[in-house]
């Protein structure tokens, strides 16, 4: 029987939800059914979410967990009242630092994943344009590139571009080592220039082909035979040309990205 | 001057600079340099970490602010030395929730945004290869779709579409009302036969005009007049399909993709 989990927010709940599904992911032994309810911004939308919240406490038959950044006291409040365990992520933390800043909290709304600085924002959709358009070796320009990710084909670098532009404003280009490349003692020019940027995605074998095998099922990509020499192939290269290198096998691209920014120097004041 | 925030985790930090942040977005008056800090799972990182609050307590002439959620309660406590004022997020909500599910945390490190979940990881990666695939009118083919954005040319499609399937796993297809469609009464066939997935894009033509002129200057494309006139026939025909829609001249990709589920019903289960 799975209990009931509910992000609330009078904004877009992600903060809620990045913050409570973190705290669930330490009791793994419980199955949760998470919900997530944005933009809970009046009293009446309040009270339709106690409804929830008292419908899935008794169907469950246990009171449903409620993560609650509503920034608004009075509508927050309503919240408390429900049969839910009422976790109050602003109330507990807003007084103490009101005290250390000596500040009044403005109780602005959905101020986390708006477009509060629109120049770093403007910067993360740049960013995004930039991996789209600096995928796949399409361009072999990256003046512009904070970071190029090589690796074989299907090794993660798209998605660990997109993460990293999307969510840093980090301008990630990737290259594909082909087999032309492989075969050669050493990474194509136009990338060794760039060596300082260069990041290496590798895989283990195994994982690789069931990527490939659902891309193009029953090929010689998707062999095993292929897919180990590839991934040896292109690990002696990173090595040979002190590349560092991450595997994606087991890391998904949010601890990719953070670790390339780590080990790149490239961590930036954020948001 | 800016007082300096530090986001800490034996993780990626992005639970604790998510959290973070949204706290501080409630004080608009005070600059924070902030600084994110991952991976600190080791009890001499920790000693550096302490170091590096403590010299930036110095410069500011106030103590930092430390965001910390350290699973290790051995590393974690080490910070607490520092000259910073710590704020134990884990250690302030797990000693709750342990009493309230009759369990004991399992102090795993990393488990937020690591791949807990294969199964859900996977449909992520898949929706943003299909967000890639079915960007921009490249396949008119959206069976598989979960939500198709329409709109103008630079109305924010794209990144959108990207933040839906990286962060939520929908799968996400976008197609660029062009000027042939605006001058039609009917949206195209092959959309009006998905209209139950069917979400519009709008934009300020002031800001499209600003959008465009950075792509491609001085172009008719990119003049107030063009925008003008699509923005206007675009809104008309969404209006008249009964398609929803949804301004981007003020919101970030992370708010119209919340919008856009609550709106469509596509609210999943998270993770």
């Amino acid at each position: 029987m799975a209990r009931t989990v509910l992000f609330i927010s009078d904004g877009t709940a992600i903060t809620a939800e990045t913050f409570g599904h973190s705290l669930l992911t330490q009791f793994q032994a419980t199955e949760f059914r998470q919900i997530r309810l944005p933009f809970v911004d009046t009293r009446e939308k309040a009270r339709d979410a106690v409804e929830l919240i008292n419908r899935a406490s008794e169907a469950d038959g246990v009171p449903a967990l409620v993560f609650n950044t509503i920034v608004n006291k009075d509508v927050g409040a309503l919240l408390n009242d429900s049969q839910g365990h009422v976790f109050d992520l602003f109330g507990t933390f807003l007084p103490p630092l009101e005290d250390i800043l000596g500040a009044v909290s403005s109780s602005s709304v959905g101020q986390a994943h708006g477009i509060r600085n629109t120049h770093d924002y403007e910067d993360r959709m740049e960013a995004t344009n930039y991996a789209l358009t600096h995928d796949d070796g399409i361009s072999s320009r990256m003046d512009e590139a904070d970071v190029i990710l090589i690796g074989v084909s299907r090794s993660g670098k798209t998605p660990t571009c997109l993460y990293m532009a999307l969510h840093f404003g980090i301008k990630a280009a990737n290259y594909p080592l082909t087999e032309e490349d492989l075969e050669k003692p050493r990474l194509p020019e136009f990338l060794r220039k760039h060596k300082d940027k260069l990041f290496g995605l590798t895989i283990e074998a195994e994982r690789l082909a069931e990527i490939r095998e659902t891309r193009r099922p029953n090929s010689r990509y998707a062999s095993i035979k292929q897919c180990r020499y590839e991934v040896n192939a292109a690990e002696a290269l990173l090595r040979s040309e002190g590349v560092p290198s991450l595997s994606s096998t087991n890391a998904s691209v949010e601890e990719l990205g953070s670790r390339i920014l780590l080990e790149l120097g490239l961590q930036r004041d954020l948001f």
